[in-house]
C-alpha cells in the first residue's frame, strides 16, 4: 500500500494542491476549482485487490481519475476535483470490505476499529502501525460541498463483452443475500444400506442444489451460487450425514431477491421433509440494493454516447465503494468490458481502447458537469 | 489386542486342546474331532474393530464360536472345530483390511509385510513388536484338512430388521466399485456472471450426483453413493471451478455393478458436455463379487429353519472375512439382525433373543454337518 500510495502521489504531484492520505488510509488530492467557494466532485476508486489479482481492479478508476485531470491541462472549472484511492476495498485483511470508504461517510466506527485480523492486530492498531492516527478518522468525513461521486471501474462480468460494448452505466448495485444451510440425515454403511433406507444428507443438498440453479435461471436478474460444500463424515463408503452449503442469491430489486431467498428456503424445507432429512439455515447477509443518482446515469449515458458509444443501463452483481458514497452524496459508475469476465486473477484485462474510451467519456462528463447549474448546485448529504 | 486375545483365550483354555496366536496375530484353538484324522471345520470372525465402535461388530461371531464348544459339553464331533479370532479384519492401522485372513491363505505376502502405518511403522515391525515371528506367517496358512469356514456376523444394514427376521444367510459379498470424479468449469464473480454465461462445476456435480442416486433407486439390489465432495476454490461468492467427488458402487452381480458404473461414467460426461464442463475419473478399486458356498446356504437355510426362524437369502454389502476365507475353502455366513442397522458406532447393538436363535442355528449347524458325510469329505483348495 505504501509503494502504490507513493507512485500514485508522485503522479498526481504536479496536480493537485492538497495532497494527503486521511486516517483511513485514503489517499486523498485535490484539484482546485476557478473559485475556492466551488462544489466539489470525488472521482476514484480503490488502491487494493486480492491475492493473486489482476492489476485493473479498482486501480484503474484512480489512475483513470488522474489521466482526467492531467488531460485538463490546469484548465480549471467550476467545481475541484477530488481524486480517491481508497485503501481498503476488498476487505481481505479484516474480513470486512469498504473500510476505506466507509470513513468518508461517518462509519468507520469504534466496532470497525476494534476489528481483529487473523493474526489479532485491530484496525486501530494497523492504522498506527502504518503511520497514521486513528483518532482523527472523523476529519476524513466528506464536507458538504461535495456534490457528486464517480467510479470508474471494470466490470469483472461478461455482459459488457458478450453485448460488444466497451462502457456501461450503473443503474443498480445489487443487493445481496448470504445463507447457509446445513442438511442432516444418517451415517451409514454404503454398501449395507439400501437405497430406499437411506438418509442422505448429501443427496438431498444436491437435489437443492440444482434447484437454487433451475431458480435463478427462469428469474431476470436474478443469480443464485453454491459455492461451499462440506460432506460428513466424508468417506467414500459412508453415507453423509451432514452437508453444509453457503448460498449467496443477488438482484438490483431488492423484493425479488427476498422473494427468491424465501422460495429457496422453502424448497431446501420441501426437499428435506419428503426425504427424511432435517435443515436449518442462517442469514449471514441481507444487504439492500442501492441505486445511483438518477441525473448521473442520464449524463454518465449522454457521455458515454458523445464517445461513440451506445450506453448500456446495467446493474452491478458486485459490490463497489460507490455503494457506501451513495448513503451520503449522489453517486454514478462506469463499467469498462472485462475481456472473458475474468477477474480477481492474473487473467484480468482491459482493451487500450476501451480505456480510451472512458478516459473520453470522463472528458465529456466534465464538460457536461461544468455547463449544469444544477450538477454544481447539489451537496452533500452529511 | 493384547487385552482381548487374554480374555478370549482364558474362555477358549477349558475348551481347546491346542491354542495358540498364529504369525499374523490370529487366536486359533482346536477342538479336536472323535478321531485325529478327521476333517476341521473353522469358525470365527475378527476380533479388532474400528475406532469409536460398536461392541459387535466381529467379535460376537468369534463369541459364539466358543458359546458353541461351550454347548458341546465336551461331546467329540465327527470332525474338529477350530476357533479364530482374526487379528486385523478392519484395516485401520496399515489402511488395507483383511490382514489377519489373508494370512490362512497365502495373501500376505512381502507387499503386505512391507506396508508402513501412518507413523511409517510396516507391518513387519509390528509383528516383532507385538511379539511375534514374520518369518512364520507361512505356518498360519491353512491345511487341506479344513472343510468349510462359517461366520456369524452382525448384518450392519437394516434389511433384517425391516422384515422382521432375526438371522439371514448371505449368498454373495457384493463386489465393489470405487472411483473418483473431477468436474472442472471456470471460476468466476457469484455477482457479476449471468446465469447463463456459468460454467459452474458445483452445479453440474450436484445434477451428477442425483443422476447416481436416482440410477441405484431403480435397479434393484444396487447401491450407489457418493460420500465425499470438495468444491474449489470454495468460496461463498466465486462460482465454483472444480468438484471432486467419491463413487462407491455395490451389487452382487459383477455385470450390473459394471454396467452401472459405465452408466454413471457417461451420465457424468453428458452433464459435463451439456454444461460446457470437462470430466475426468479414476477407478480406485475393482473388486469382484464372492459367492458363498451353494451346500453351505443350504445347510445354513435349514439350521436357521430349525430354530423357528423364517431364512433369508441375502447379499453382504460389506467386505468380511469369509470373503478371503472363500478363495480356498467352502464358506458360509450368518448374519445377526442390526437395531436400527447401526454399526461402527457406539450405538451398535443385537437382540439377546437373536443371538440366543443365532447359537440354537449354530447347534443345529453342527448336528448337520456331523450327519453329512459329503461336508466331510469336502477339502481345502489349498
Amino acid at each position: 500500500m505504501r509503494d502504490v500510495q507513493r507512485e500514485i502521489a508522485a503522479w498526481l504531484e504536479p496536480l493537485a494542491t492538497i495532497l494527503q492520505i486521511d486516517a483511513a488510509g485514503n489517499l486523498r488530492a485535490l484539484y482546485p476549482a476557478v473559485e475556492s467557494a466551488a462544489p466539489r466532485l470525488l472521482i476514484g476508486s480503490h488502491l487494493d485487490t486480492v491475492p493473486n489479482a489482476g492489476a485493473f481492479d479498482g486501480i484503474l478508476g484512480v489512475v483513470l481519475a488522474i489521466a482526467l485531470l492531467q488531460g485538463l491541462n490546469g484548465r480549471r472549472l467550476p467545481y475541484a476535483i477530488e481524486v480517491v484511492g481508497f485503501s481498503d476495498e476488498e476487505g481481505v485483511r479484516f474480513a470486512t470490505p469498504f473500510l476505506g470508504s466507509r470513513a468518508l461517510v461517518s462509519r468507520f466506527d469504534d466496532n470497525l476499529l476494534d476489528r481483529q485480523d487473523s493474526q489479532g492486530i485491530s484496525v486501530r492498531k494497523a492504522i498506527q502501525d502504518f503511520g497514521l492516527n486513528p483518532d482523527t478518522i472523523a476529519d476524513a468525513v466528506l464536507r458538504d460541498d461535495v456534490c457528486a461521486y464517480v467510479e470508474f471501474h471494470i466490470e469483472q462480468g461478461p455482459v459488457l463483452e458478450s453485448l460488444a460494448l466497451p462502457l456501461g452505466v450503473i443503474e443498480t448495485i445489487a443487493g445481496q443475500s448470504r445463507l447457509e444451510f446445513i442438511f442432516k440425515g444418517r451415517a451409514n454403511h454404503a454398501g449395507t444400506t439400501p437405497m430406499n433406507m437411506r438418509f442422505d444428507a448429501l443427496a438431498g443438498a444436491a437435489e437443492w442444489i440444482t434447484a437454487v440453479e433451475r431458480a435463478a435461471r427462469i428469474s431476470p436478474g436474478l443469480v443464485a451460487t453454491v459455492g461451499t460444500v462440506q460432506a460428513r463424515p466424508g468417506a467414500v463408503n459412508v453415507i453423509a450425514e451432514e452437508a453444509r452449503l453457503s448460498l449467496d442469491v443477488r438482484h438490483p430489486g431488492d423484493d425479488v431477491r427476498m422473494h427468491a431467498v424465501e422460495d429457496l428456503i422453502r424448497d431446501a424445507q420441501a426437499i428435506a421433509r419428503r426425504r427424511g432429512l432435517t435443515m436449518s439455515w442462517k442469514e449471514h447477509m441481507n444487504q439492500r440494493a442501492v441505486q445511483m443518482d438518477p441525473d448521473l446515469i442520464t449524463q454518465i449515458e449522454e457521455a458515454i454516447r458523445k464517445s461513440g458509444c451506445k450506453p448500456h443501463r446495467m446493474a452491478s452483481g458486485a459490490g463497489h465503494d460507490a455503494m457506501i458514497l451513495a448513503e451520503k452524496v449522489p453517486s454514478g459508475m462506469v463499467f469498462l468490458r472485462t475481456p472473458g469476465g475474468i477477474s480477481h486473477d492474473p487473467a484480468e484485462s482491459v482493451l487500450i481502447d476501451d480505456v480510451a474510451k472512458a478516459l473520453e467519456c470522463g472528458f465529456h462528463l466534465l464538460d457536461q458537469f461544468a455547463q449544469s447549474t444544477a450538477f454544481q448546485k447539489r451537496t452533500c448529504r452529511a
